[in-house]
């Protein structure tokens, strides 16, 4: 039952996430309004599909869509004010525990990866260790490091929009090794979602490759 | 030259620690004053070897000796005060920038593992994040999040006493992916050495194992 409804969620999100890949591709997408026309089919699909089955996949992808739109928002205020162009949510029974960009520039700290700091400070939140059942939202693929944080944590899924590589391709001396090959080599439990909003993760990294002054690292 | 001088280097601390051992297996080690019989061997073929390229070595192995015997007084202390058992040390042209033992009990932050701890440290003290050249001494084999650390850090070797299997068998839930692996699936240039004073790094475990109220995480 539970692999149906989780087999359904990714057969609506595709469907959903594809309707917004066309409509961008089309063209739809406008300067000073982010992508409104891909959200709106997104959203459109969400609400038009009223099966019971339906309307849970769809409020599961609904909620995606929103932590992960958080992340991204957070990761773009990040990149104004001059740090590297990541963001990371960290949600618990619909509820945000924490959202962080990258600090490590202002904090003169190489570990304040967007995905560590949100998993510090939801740690702080809770005054706890054990996050299980929580669900991180990373703009994108979290390096090793922050992998394993997440699995410190016993976060239960992660989500993330772009790739280890297109941050490596900005300049970031990533460590190649992907969140998928991690879980294997370590057999972590962690639920692994990738490539989810994935133009919108890539387009942060065009928004920062834009600026004069960025470092990376 | 390099290379010969590292040969040699590998040999004498090859010597020194198999001494070492041989003492402690021949039940030199008393209670109350923790290995000194190894610990005089060791330093007795530091003082013997009176080569020039022997000096050097020699001169090396006793600074990793000295250092790594910081991290595990560090990890004791740790021990002591209710944490895990783990200690790291980051050094660099000589000079202990920071020491940290695991602190992820007292703070509740599921990330501050020693070697965390201490990299974080010794970027607040330099106020800067690239510590190249620097090597990290730790008790244990660092864990993927600590080798990832690491890797973005700059860190030119990590030293390290027992293996993340040893960890594991403690309790901890460990991503058992060695520093070996982690290091050629991602093609890092840091440079690795295990089993390091491996027993005394062992004999932390078992301390804290001894200890009511351990919690492994």
């Amino acid at each position: 039952m539970a692999g149906e409804r989780f087999t359904l969620k990714r057969r609506q999100r595709g469907i959903a996430l594809r309707a917004h890949a066309r409509e961008k591709a089309a063209g739809a997408r406008s300067q000073g309004a982010r992508h409104p026309a891909g959200w709106r089919a997104a959203y459109t699909l969400v609400r038009e599909h009223r099966s019971d089955a339906g309307d849970e996949a769809n409020a599961a992808l609904s909620r995606d869509l929103g932590f992960m739109r958080m992340a991204i928002a957070k990761a773009r205020e990040g990149i104004e004010k001059g740090q590297s162009p990541f963001g990371a949510c960290v949600v618990k029974d619909g509820e945000v525990l924490a959202c962080s960009h990258n600090v490590v520039w202002s904090s003169s700290d190489i570990t304040a990866h967007a995905e560590v700091s949100a998993i510090r400070a939801a740690c702080a939140r809770l005054n706890a260790i054990d996050l299980s059942g929580s669900v991180i939202y990373s703009t994108c693929e979290p390096c090793p490091m922050c992998f394993a944080a997440c699995h410190w944590a016993r976060i239960s899924r992660i989500v993330f929009g772009s790739r280890i590589e297109d941050a490596q391709g900005c300049g970031f001396s990533e460590l190649t090794i992907s969140n998928q090959r991690m879980k294997e080599l370590g057999n972590s439990p962690v639920e692994v979602e990738g490539d989810f909003m994935r133009e919108e993760c890539v387009d942060l990294f065009r928004e920062w490759s834009a600026r004069a002054g960025r470092r990376a690292y």
